[in-house]
């Protein structure tokens, strides 16, 4: 097993701090119960300290000595009572060796180890306790200039991270796949979404990395849609499935949208092939020095396109794109950071503000990008009714849009394909290994629907 | 669709109290965000809120006016722009109809709408928070007597609510006897614990009830084993599977234990059938005003006889039952109540206090029996090394096991047999489907191995 690189990524955090002496400490969660009972909340690791520890369990903690450069890993202490439970725990040793440290002792020995260094500063999380630390190294905790160090750091993937993140997008689209192949009419969204979460499982995640979301149909009009259960009821309709798993605490974020029947209905072929190419236009415009942002209006420029040869929109590209229409059918933005989080850290830098126009206004990220960021590169069309009667209301919009023709396609409910990228130094790299281009998802589902009928 | 009986809890509620006049206040749980970002805990609701009130979603709260007998639901108000995301909820008039409640109102008026019925005492749960009450109706919140109020309405579930625990059942074991179909050599505990989150899911649960164990051979000695990571690798050993799905907010906690070959190993078949005839005794006697430590005991003594039999017990069963020796080959109760709650409220009933003798010291619940009462019943027999060296070091106890014999059973690892029982004015009802008798269960394994080999 490859050891997580938690002692680089300390480093890369003390490095962006700029200081030269001090502790960098940081602990990890704790087990959440619900109230008035004892059944846990599932764990999920604090996102900034399994960057920078690589340790998934509740209750432990790591120090950076930054003079020294000494990384210093705090594992909780399992008395003998509760190994009879849980099972007896590594040695300390071997938990220092497999999270590549320094140093490693108990959780109950942080403020004796971390006296005994001395710092005249001690750099913490602005959501982290101290109260481990002892009250004269509370006097020297400094809560605001670790976190914009550690941000900083986890924008840039290293080698490790991207094999992670590529294992957690091959065994979520592994998922997409199966489901692919085996949907069919009278399945339940539940069914959809609790194959989806037993194959991701099965495969070695901890657990799915977002609330996911099984649409069929309209339903996929709604965006964050998670009631997943109604029935998949007609051929001619199409399911949206917004699903990742996380492995090994970083997540993946895959959506395909793929025809209940053997093969998509017109119209549902129609959108599918123009959000394909906004995606399509994004990935290939992703390459470092680009701005995040001028992708977004990237793919509402090939949407405009699209849209206006189906007849959807009409007049002229420039005054559509001019009046933010596309925003009316994409509401949301093209993407964002991933990595530990779903949303990652870091997608508008210190001072950069949102853009507040329809579309944009949600865009998670506004950067220039730079090699070994991780981005979703998600382009969507939906017929949202609500947001569809806003663009109606509004005469400087609806004269770009023919309601007719909405009326049309609004069957087709939404249609968002998602993948997730990591920028190299001349482009990108598509971790999602899972099928989109129509020929190859009407193949599966035809060979599929044969199977079963 | 049945109706939730909220509104008949509130009434109990409201006669435990033993109040005629005064509001009983509840609210329901909020979304939990994990720290430094945007990534969501799955909700669960508050248990008691849920009992109360019948609601799964966040942000609601429910009162009761003890006197008119009139409840009242509060409802989150969805703004037209979240709407857009999360889709149109139902009306206020629906809210309250498809809940059972006399009124509907909004979250943001519980002030106004509770001002009005110029309570003299608020009766609220500890746990939960008055500040959307205002300031004047605060002054008059009781949060002692609710609790114990609740609670003891809790311990007896109404037709309505076994129903629903039958149906969580049925869901569950339909997982486990998929799982005794498809487990073989070669799969991981993983896709074992995967392949049940997805089928409970797929079939209508919300979520895992609590943290599913899938532990093979030795791993079952290790009682909180939820690692889940490990290759079956022998057709000897067996697995042991405790996991059970929520169905509308109730859980199913279900243990099974089965050969990954055709059939058990001599030991293990000798060791399944202790515990079998342990759990047999018990359910026999599970009846309306037997106290649940006698089941705790009489477990214990069919245990010591069958352990007496294959010799890893020796002298005389008397003796045996008074040094407690059972208690370290079954450290932990012979079950709990189960409702909302995997453990659910009411174990120990106020002035109770538990026992401090071995296995007896975790025995979760110590009452009467009475009819409509949920409890499991979850016999086991483990060979847990840390606890048999502890035998092994107190001359009083070592005396009664023969270590050698223990040596040659150390392998199996563990057993647990696990099912949800309701007590009826006769006896029990077992709301647990899947099967345990060794002839169906090897009956199961093999056609499975043979299909697969």
């Amino acid at each position: 097993m490859n050891v997580y690189p938690a002692k680089q990524h300390l480093a890369k955090a003390a490095a962006n701090l700029g200081a030269s002496a001090g502790v960098i400490f940081v602990h990890g969660g704790e087990t959440l119960v619900h109230p008035d009972s004892d059944t846990e909340y599932e764990f999920h690791q604090d996102s900034n300290f399994y960057y920078l520890s690589g340790v998934s369990e509740p209750g432990c903690a790591a120090a950076y000595d930054i003079a020294s450069g000494t990384a210093i890993l705090f594992v909780r202490h399992v008395s003998a009572d509760e190994a009879v439970w849980i099972g007896v725990p590594p040695a300390l040793e071997d938990y220092r060796i497999a999270h590549g440290f320094d140093e490693a002792h108990y959780a109950h020995d942080i403020g004796a180890v971390l006296d005994a260094l001395k710092p005249a500063v001690v750099y913490m999380l602005p959501h982290h306790k101290a109260d481990q630390l002892g009250m004269v190294l509370e006097l020297a905790v400094d809560r605001e200039k670790l976190l914009p160090a550690v941000h900083d750091a986890r924008v840039f993937k290293d080698d490790a991270e991207i094999a992670i993140m590529r294992a957690a997008n091959r065994i979520s689209s592994d998922a997409h796949v199966a489901l692919m192949k085996e949907i069919r009419v009278g399945m339940n969204e539940a069914e959809v979404r609790g194959r989806f979460a037993g194959l991701v499982l099965a495969g070695g995640c901890s657990y799915e990395a977002y609330g996911s979301i099984a649409a069929r149909g309209r339903n996929a009009a709604i965006l964050h849609y998670t009631a997943n259960n109604q029935q998949l009821d007609s051929d001619a309709e199409m399911i949206l499935v917004d699903a990742g798993g996380t492995f090994q605490n970083y997540a993946s974020d895959i959506t395909r949208t793929w025809p209940v029947g053997p093969a998509f209905s017109p119209e549902c072929r129609a959108i599918y092939q123009v959000v394909l190419d906004m995606q399509s236009a994004v990935l290939d415009a992703c390459a470092p020095h680009r701005q995040w942002e001028d992708m977004h209006l990237l793919a509402n420029r090939v949407a405009a396109e699209g849209l206006l040869k189906l007849g959807i929109l009409q007049g002229d590209l420039d005054s559509i794109m001019a009046h933010h229409v596309v925003g009316y059918f994409m509401p949301h933005g093209i993407g964002h950071l991933i990595g530990i989080d779903t949303h990652d850290v870091g997608g508008y830098p210190q001072g950069v503000d949102r853009i507040d126009r329809p579309g944009l206004r949600y865009l998670r990220a506004r950067r220039e990008m730079l090699p070994r960021m991780a981005f979703t590169v998600e382009p969507g069309l939906y017929f949202v009714d609500a947001i569809l009667a806003d663009a109606k209301a509004d005469p400087a919009v609806a004269c770009f849009i023919d309601f007719d023709k909405v009326a049309e396609y609004r069957k087709v409910g939404g249609v968002r394909i998602e993948d997730n990228i990591v920028i190299t130094d001349s482009g990108h790299d598509n971790l999602t290994t899972c099928p989109k281009d129509v020929a190859s998802v009407e193949a599966i589902r035809a060979a599929a629907y044969h199977r079963h009928t």
